[in-house]
């Protein structure tokens, strides 16, 4: 029997430092300590093998404490935000050294951004429009600080970035010529193909993206404007711009936690990632809240602490019960042979990490079935 | 050219009274307050035409604020929450009638539950175990409160609830004899049916809802159990509950805000939901942020700022242009005949109001193109 004090804990953080993590209250975002630790080891290990610098992207997490990990074990050089209101987040805690690997266009966003721009930190933005510039510039110079540019390059994304040799040429002669700005190079990320499942088909896609970094990499050479940062890659391509010889930095970010949709990607001897790349570190903790219906249980994690976009999550260590539908507040869970009984808990691996974690106000972090550290989603729906 | 002071309003909240629409901080979740009052006002009518009472489900918008209103301006007798930390920001914020329309099972969940459970305030959760019964009889009764229960049937959500009648009875007489709780009658709500976009389906299969739900009533009643509340139906089927005769609360939610999924589905003149019925008065307002490609332009409302389990968001009032893909923190919308430029605002209706809304930490309030209104997304992220 649990005492009164005891059933007083847990409410308005979802743990406490110590309690076992049968006692998180459910739903809860737990990180495994030892196999976040072991990814971080992990990428810091192989951008020293590719001699590349590693810019580990905030977006994905959101959290002061985990990007302070990526950068003292993880061998992390600097961070990648993608919005100003989550940049400020990690620029107010000392981090200095930021890409925003966005296009910052609104005025009000743009006086925040050069607000944080300092000597000793750098802020770095993405640029894909000539007038931008101009409006960069005036904020930038009207501070009296240096804003750093990166031209963004469409690489394959179909999104953001300018296709146009000629026209990336003139948008970066703009930012070296204008005050308050630098221009630092080049921002080329391909996120279409970082889900693909086959190593064969995310290579060929990047064989692409190497090919037009490269032309643009040249082309803004031969103007005289010289490329001190060619900026990319995410979990599932880094190692092609890393071998490409054309990127110094990748941007990599689900790594650190990975998920149920970059778990069933490929390496290059077709093992799935979440077996032989990266462990999952990340699990929503959920519990069972209903058994009236036979051979399904129904648990208390639904769409309102975890996003789907990515296919439903995966219970781990489970073959013999599936995750089937996912509403607001519960989940639906196939129970054939009805194992599972009210209270008892599961770990989820979620289809899609970034925007789960934004869901969450809090990190559990657990080691030997202890939690170990409480960390806050800091920039949690930083969305501006 | 705004002023420096005008530059750095928004950042902490997307807007401030008074301001046009067009400078509120995007993305923001806009409430068009007068098409939010005439679906109030609407609600209120129907519930008074069909004679029965609306509990109205804050899981949907988790705003005291809009709770409020569904009140004063909209009739309704009291308010649904989904989680005890979601019931109990309405508790402090003084609703007196709250039904949790789950089941509480957790120690620490059911104790903080029933220690906002008082005199003069009715706290109501649903029960589908026998076990349960125990665990909150216990917790109610060592606070000295009464906590009062529904049996949840199971009546086509495939979900929680009770589908054998004696077991319901079994339940039903143990709440009732148990010291602490209240037997206070049925759970009925049938959450699959309620976006089937054919008024003939959502029909044909509430006719299952009420006859389940009647052999239910009809077998406590033999028992000597009298039904007080027969609870349930959503936006999508509350007619058909009201005019069973077998029910007398409604739960609707998603009536107050609308959201793209239910905009499609159809009254009984075949008139989309969006246009016959209810007002758009959630809208999601985003800004373009990139035109470097031919023919699309992206937009900065992404995955952290709606949910898309039910859809993309549609563009309000603009047939000409589409958005076609979400990323994280970008949208990307097709825009065949370049009609889009920079910083251009954009409405989007969200695909789901619920997931949605709990993205968010602030409403802005818009009537006549100026702010009126900024409310808090009180229970955002309460997902215990």
């Amino acid at each position: 029997m649990k005492s009164q004090k005891d059933l007083e804990i847990g409410f308005d953080v979802p743990a406490k430092i110590g309690m076992s993590v049968e006692d998180v209250q459910t739903p809860a975002l737990l990180i495994d300590l030892d196999a976040f630790e072991a990814n971080l080891t992990r990428m810091r290990q192989l951008a020293a093998h590719y001699k590349i610098q590693l810019r580990a992207h905030a977006k994905m997490h959101k959290s002061v404490d985990v990007s302070r990990r990526q950068m003292e074990i993880g061998g992390a050089m600097g961070i990648c935000c993608q919005k100003v209101s989550e940049a400020e987040v990690f620029a107010r805690a000392g981090f200095d050294n930021i890409l925003i690997t966005n296009q910052i266009i609104d005025p009000v966003k743009i006086n925040r951004m050069v607000s944080f721009c300092a000597p000793g930190r750098r802020v770095i933005c993405c640029v894909d429009d000539g007038a931008n510039v101009a409006d960069l510039s005036a904020a930038a110079s009207g501070k009296g600080v240096v804003l750093e540019c990166l031209v963004e390059l469409e690489c394959g994304s179909q999104r953001c970035g300018v296709s146009d040799m000629a026209k990336l040429v003139e948008i970066a002669a703009a930012i070296d010529s204008a005050e308050g700005l630098k221009f630092s190079g080049l921002q080329s990320y391909n996120g279409r193909i970082q889900h693909h499942q086959s190593f064969a088909e995310r290579q060929a896609a990047e064989k692409n993206v190497a090919s037009v970094t490269r032309q643009a990499v040249d082309a803004l050479r031969k103007a005289g404007l010289e490329c001190e940062c060619v900026s990319g890659g995410g979990t599932g391509s880094f190692a092609f711009e890393a071998e490409s010889g054309i990127f110094n930095e990748i941007q990599c970010g689900s790594y650190a936690f990975m998920d149920a949709d970059y778990g069933r990607i490929e390496n290059e001897s077709g093992q799935r990632f979440d077996q032989a790349e990266w462990q999952n570190a990340l699990f929503l903790l959920t519990s069972i809240v209903s058994t009236a219906q036979d051979g399904q249980a129904v648990c208390d994690a639904g769409l309102k602490v975890q996003s789907v976009d990515s296919g439903l999550p995966v219970i781990y260590g489970r073959k013999d019960i599936c995750y089937i539908q996912c509403s607001d507040e519960h989940g639906v869970i196939e129970d054939k042979n009805n194992t599972l009984s009210l209270k008892d808990k599961l770990m989820l691996v979620p289809g899609h990490c970034d925007p789960t974690c934004n869901l969450h106000d809090w990190y559990v972090g657990v080691r030997g079935g202890k939690v170990e550290a409480l960390w806050p989603v800091s920039a949690r729906g930083k969305a501006w």
